[in-house]
């Protein structure tokens, strides 16, 4: 598929839905069971796809937008939800994610972007130079990439229990050494 | 986690909404995109999750419960939904995935399965002797694999769409040599 604002909309506005679908009143074992030392949860997920929100996505299409002098995008911190959500309910998480996503996204549609500012740069501390389109076709991919996350990691979770299968269900042996 | 009937069941009465709320109404490029020949689109993972439905989990479940002479179970046919689905549309498998999913968890809970009985064992045609808890257990695994591939799927139709990103986004080379 080529890039198209409307398409990638799309998925956007699903995600926060899709996600409280999966996991809203799940048991602690779904909801906070990890692929090993230093991994995303599905509760560490929602945290780190609101850091996006808040973070990421947005902060980093203005500064494309507004073409000043400084185009460099602050460093993401990956790791920033831990400390923000430790009281927090999964519940509560994806109500917020859900919030903030529906606020971006009228942002972004209202800007209803032409080709000539999709073809806009910033600076990426790590990647370098990348334009609005490819910036907001990560995002989308970033989206997707975490709904594949939180079912991986609740399917782990069953490892043990399925006997003779886990060779027909690949999902079990994804990242045997995690990447994310 | 170890196997829980009630936590089984929490996953299984959420996978038709989830993917449901990921898919309904989406574009045709995220519906049909595929990683490659003989892999599955979002469609396909459908369809094949209703062959599950119709001719997998519960039928076996049922071969098990029964303790007859044959407990050997029919070999499970993956490509079935290819010609079953050739007219339908998403919206329509998805409808019915989610009714043919609730009739059978009508039936499930229904059993009041005690641990004696999913002690029980059939014979699977390829994996040898499973019990009925490893069986439940392997579908509870296969619908969370298949929502991770949907959206494994849908993330790779924007693989030439983000540009340097390709590193920071371990969806788009997961399966790289498709497995399913």
């Amino acid at each position: 598929m080529e890039f198209n604002l409307a398409q990638s909309i799309e998925i956007l506005e699903r995600t926060p839905g899709t996600l409280r679908t999966l996991l809203k009143d799940v048991s602690t074992g779904w909801a906070q069971g990890t692929e090993g030392p230093d991994t995303f949860s599905p509760f560490d997920n929602i945290g780190h796809l609101i850091d996006g929100e808040e973070t990421d996505w947005m902060p980093r299409a203005r500064m494309i937008l507004a073409q000043g002098q400084n185009r460099r995008f602050e460093p993401y911190d990956r790791f920033r939800h831990k400390a923000r959500n430790a009281s927090r309910t999964l519940d509560s998480l994806l109500e917020e994610f859900a919030r903030l996503r529906a606020e971006n996204l009228q942002t972004l549609r209202s800007w209803n972007l032409p080709e000539s500012q999709l073809k806009l740069r910033g600076e990426h501390p790590g990647l370098g130079p990348v334009t609005l389109r490819q910036l907001l076709a990560a995002w989308v991919v970033h989206d997707l990439g975490h709904i594949a996350q939180v079912a991986r990691v609740m399917a782990k979770q069953y490892r043990a229990e399925v006997g003779p299968w886990v060779p027909y269900l690949p999902v079990l042996t994804d990242h045997e050494v995690p990447r994310s």
